[in-house]
């Protein structure tokens, strides 16, 4: 269990106690999902204890190595948590909502509380050898998803149909857990990097940007192609942001910095004169969590080890115009990186 | 716009600044939905501004009356909101992420910080009258809805099945927009508040708890009814609950407090032998969230306004036996309260 190993890392580096609040770390740390919505939970870890902080509205069945303490609706669920606290340094989920924490500062104004989500994401963002034969299942299905939706795109189709027909596809292939909403931009709206799929209808000579990903048992995919229909009319961006996309691949390896990553890319770009409409990080850890710690940004100084997985997703977003995005997963070996997905990188135009 | 009001109650609450970061809370306050996933966003209010905090990924029309601060994927965002503030006394929204908050703290150790949601909830809780026909509306379609679920329910039907169809039935009548997952429960999975439909089969003599609810213009209706199939086997407790419920709406009215409401129907339960049974609060308000402040539950003693919506639903959860729920929906009025569902409340043995 990797509790286990939480207690450990807690140990090696002094913490003493921990609370982690958010479901997903939760789930990581003990094999169970819970959706308690509004309501409080937590997991209050010491390097030899962990007890369960739950509303009693949600029934479960024992966990090995855990305690567990209910509460009621008519409980301040916080008073529980700080009950079981010892005095001095703890450590709080950034997930954990601000109500709750500010609710702990009053209870117990001694104590010493700082963010220590860390201690997690540096355990989540190291894959074992079944969470990456998860990541590489996830990242196939994809690419499966994938050789259809290239069947779909035709003069007069809209976003939303695509977006609908992956959907089904996804239904079909992977058992329909996507990792997040599909993405379908035509044109114009390929500038912007989030736009959602709407009425908009495909014509001759525009770009085509597919973001999509799916889950195999809990893992998750995530993998954009640009296609152009009839005409490719951004080649010179094409090809910029695929130099960037193989360029931050090449270096990809155990002991370069994210930031390093990020640069790898983002020089191709801007090399090329696009750097400015390049506007986000390069990419996101990946894993249980469809974005996950850690970012590949140019800020962050972190070391890329091996058994990390995040995306590289170098785009150009022209305004107005259209725009292009290539995106991979990669998992980082002992001497570089392997590719999760396999779709082929070459321009494709659809007739 | 509801940000007009917000600061019109921080003038009268002497609050000069406050951070807003659900998106929902923003949704409230400037009618815009963001969808930034990890990446911060807060709206810093104060009585006579409001500045919004956004990544420059995510591009937006301008607001009036607010102004917008980009970012990038390599700022700290935390500190872009932190240079927004002055000293003194800040209000925060307890939906913000811990990790904003702690290195919020960081970067201005000097700033007095308190959870100041109430002010937002205060506003929320009491519909206008625009947001009181789009409750009944949504409230209308659930109805349709639940007369025919009823047809559905036969002998041999799975959970799952059952919640499928229902699915199929809100994308006819509602356009799809459901507020939550439908909870479809048969037998001994009704005495699990928040069970989720799976492979149970139905068999004569079961009880059938079905908690549903769609959106209508972003607000959200929200009903449970229990059905018993051939045979009513739980008829002692389908009265007690019915009566609880029905106690429960003869006190709602402006200046009661929500604990009462609550100690209406659990008097009810607790008299008729079956107290410890019904193991959650009585209801919880609703509007653009399913789930929203505020609690009606024994422990808030809170004042019912008129124009407040929650729902009223008591259950009685018997482990390995059944369950039932009944729940509606109430709007306060001046000297009572109006029911928004109008689905019967009586016992239906379905043939």
């Amino acid at each position: 269990m990797n509790l286990n190993k939480l207690q450990e890392a807690m140990r090696n580096l002094g913490l003493n106690q921990l609370i982690v609040a958010s479901p997903k770390q939760i789930d990581y740390l003990i094999n169970r999902r819970f959706e308690c919505g509004e309501r409080l939970l937590a997991l209050v870890v010491k390097p030899d204890r962990a007890v369960l902080v739950l509303n009693e509205l949600f029934p479960i069945d024992p966990i090995n190595g855990v305690e567990l303490v209910n509460y009621n609706d008519c409980d301040d669920g916080v008073k529980v948590v700080a009950d079981l606290l010892d005095s001095g340094h703890v450590g709080v989920d950034g997930e954990w909502p601000s109500a709750f924490l500010l609710r702990l500062m009053k209870i117990r104004p001694e104590l010493a509380i700082s963010d220590e989500t860390d201690i997690i994401s540096d355990l989540r963002a190291i894959k074992n050898p079944d969470e990456q034969e998860k990541m590489r299942k996830a990242s196939q299905l994809n690419d499966q998803v994938m050789h259809e939706v290239r069947k779909l795109l035709r003069v007069g189709v809209s976003e939303a149909e695509v977006a609908a027909q992956i959907h089904d596809l996804f239904v079909e292939i992977s058992g329909g857990d996507e990792s997040f909403e599909t993405i379908v931009a035509f044109k114009e709206n390929c500038a912007d990097p989030h736009c959602m799929p709407g009425d908009k209808v495909l014509q001759a000579g525009e770009s085509i940007v597919i973001d999509m990903g799916c889950k195999y048992q809990g893992y998750c995919s995530d993998m954009t192609r640009t296609f152009f229909i009839k005409e490719n009319t951004m080649k010179e961006v094409y090809d910029l942001v695929l130099q960037a996309n193989m360029a931050a691949k090449q270096v990809v390896k155990p002991g370069v910095r994210f930031c390093d990553v990020d640069e790898a890319a983002r020089r191709v770009i801007r090399d090329g004169g696009y750097g400015e409409y390049f506007i986000h990080r390069l990419g996101h850890g990946i894993g249980m969590s469809v974005h996950e710690p850690y970012d590949v940004s140019g800020s962050n100084e972190r070391i890329v080890k091996a058994g990390m997985c995040f995306s590289i997703e170098p785009g150009i977003y022209l305004p107005g115009v259209g725009g292009v995005r290539i995106e991979d997963l990669v998992l980082v070996t002992e001497d570089g990186c392997e590719v999760l997905n396999h779709y082929p990188y070459d321009i494709e135009v659809i007739d």
